[in-house]
């Protein structure tokens, strides 16, 4: 990494690729954010699917540029589709991220998520509590998303401090935050720049958003204007990142 | 067909039937977009319900007026489930359409969308690669919805030309157009009259909402504001149809 | 019940003890409204949890400090997890409340509703016709929604009448006043109060948002935003409350 204005010049670049590539990206995703993710990916330019049946998510994966794997409403065949889908990115060599939702609440869901780890994704993204309970992993991208992100993949630490409290007022942002990831990873190999130019972007359109809102409600819909409109400029005016601590 | 602006004053007349007659439309609607299809119909003043559960799904087609079938998110015992809903509405001879969402992703979900066009929809519906796969259906109005959407039932085929390019960045537009359209055919003997009035629906609701919109968030919320507001004059005043080639 | 001036003031109150105390709601909630609940929740300062798998319900159960079990979309995974859930709250004598969504639908639905009650909720939430199929429950808050709410528990009949027709045009509603009275009885001890206050929160909520809507879709965002800036001092302000007749 060539210091930090390098990495947001990169970054703001790659909100530029994803606009012009439309990447597919497939989203085994919790039921309760479904449409919220898909139109968070949608505004960005970004073409979501979203099915996790057995039969068909090998056919969906294959066709995917990049996979998220949100562990929100985890059941049994929800952790066979992940596992299908999973083996198809990994055989591919596409670009995936876990998002180990609420690990910290249910044991069995933590184990899975470990196991998951082992398979190779190249991201993880949770919270404060999560990620705490994931812990360090050799190789993996770590993210922890709060009122500022941390970007850990040694030898490099990254905080992003873009965002606004009302982000946490609705529900889904993390979870779409790790679809951007996604989204971003697929045009952009250097997955440090990706995930660094997704939460850029979701930071900033949020901060643009809340400048419109006047609640939660209004502001939902303001975020979603905001993604569509952001340009890679807007991310170079507004990025705030800094070095983390190690 | 009596020419164009007879089967526009058909078309806006439905309309105000649907909102006289509050038809039932049961939804077997894939996960992502129930809310969205769900908060469709009941602006235009339809009564949705969504349930899709082997034991209760009968019940709930028995009390529909119509029937919508969505692709989306299959699996196993959604294919079970459509089997016995499709039942009930063939045996009860109430109007049924089915939108084979992503049968271009899946081969298991294209032969579904077959086994189930032989059983007897009103109305298949999809996107332009969608339906190029489908074909030709004899006894079935074919409906490509896109920038202009085709309606064709030898021997009539119309083409509609009312909407926005804001519907495209919106998840769920199509599913529901597909929902609008089992709706106006509850009420509307005429599937050509009801898809044309649905479609004329949602694509000059959608022009209105677009004017109050600065991107996709907002205008979703103004889609559904103008899909309540919509009058019958308002159809005849902005319709935009016209004969299709054959 | 000292008066409805003191039920109107304790009600107000718990939406303080809300504000301030965070409480958890767990939600096995139908598919189509996840969303709309968990934001309504978290628009309120609760924290939602949705969940609905087997294995990891009851982890989730007993983190809750009060739990909604709505019955749309059932299914008979459903049902066990519904079984597991009620069974931990019930133990760790938590507050649990039924929506018996659509019961009047399918009897297989109203039996499992009759199970339900039978097991001790401390509320009962539904439509007209809903709670007249439930009948008279002994020892359980009966609450019949609509333009008028009215809630019994002998010798106790309270009506409210705060709330706008637009509700009616927003899907989840009902589902949400159910999740909102989870949440105020985790902090208020006394379910008349709690189950007023949510309701009256609910409905003055939507009073301040029609003045802001120009139709369903604009109302559901300015209704979060009300949800989310309501006050207690509000709810003193424009509570209409009156004794129901025998």
């Amino acid at each position: 990494m060539n210091g930090l204005s390098n990495l947001v010049e990169s970054a703001a670049a790659s909100l530029a690729f994803v606009r012009q590539r439309c990447p597919r990206v497939h989203c085994l995703m919790n039921t309760v954010v479904q449409k919220f993710v898909a139109d968070g990916l949608a505004a960005l330019g970004a073409i979501p699917s979203m099915t996790s049946s057995p039969e068909e998510v090998e056919a969906f994966a294959r066709r995917a540029d990049a996979l998220v794997v949100n562990l929100g409403t985890l059941n049994e065949e929800r952790r066979t589709v992940i596992r299908l889908a999973t083996s198809v990115a990994c055989d591919a060599r596409k670009p995936w991220i876990v998002d180990p939702v609420h690990c910290d609440y249910s044991p069995s869901r933590l184990a899975f998520a470990r196991e998951l780890i082992e398979v190779g994704p190249a991201v993880v993204r949770g919270n404060a509590s999560e990620m705490e309970l994931i812990g360090d992993v050799d190789g993996v991208l770590r993210i922890k998303t709060g009122p500022v992100d941390e970007l850990r993949l040694d030898p490099d630490a990254v905080r992003v401090a873009n965002g606004h409290p009302l982000m946490a007022q609705v529900t889904g942002t993390g979870c779409l935050s790790g679809a951007l990831i996604a989204a971003f990873m697929a045009v952009e190999p250097d997955r440090l720049i990706a995930a660094t130019g997704a939460l850029l972007t979701s930071g900033i359109a949020a901060e643009m958003a809340a400048k419109r809102s006047s609640g939660p409600g209004t502001f939902e819909a303001a975020f979603r204007d905001a993604l569509a409109a952001l340009r890679p400029e807007d991310i170079i005016a507004n990025a705030r990142i800094s070095h983390a601590q190690g």
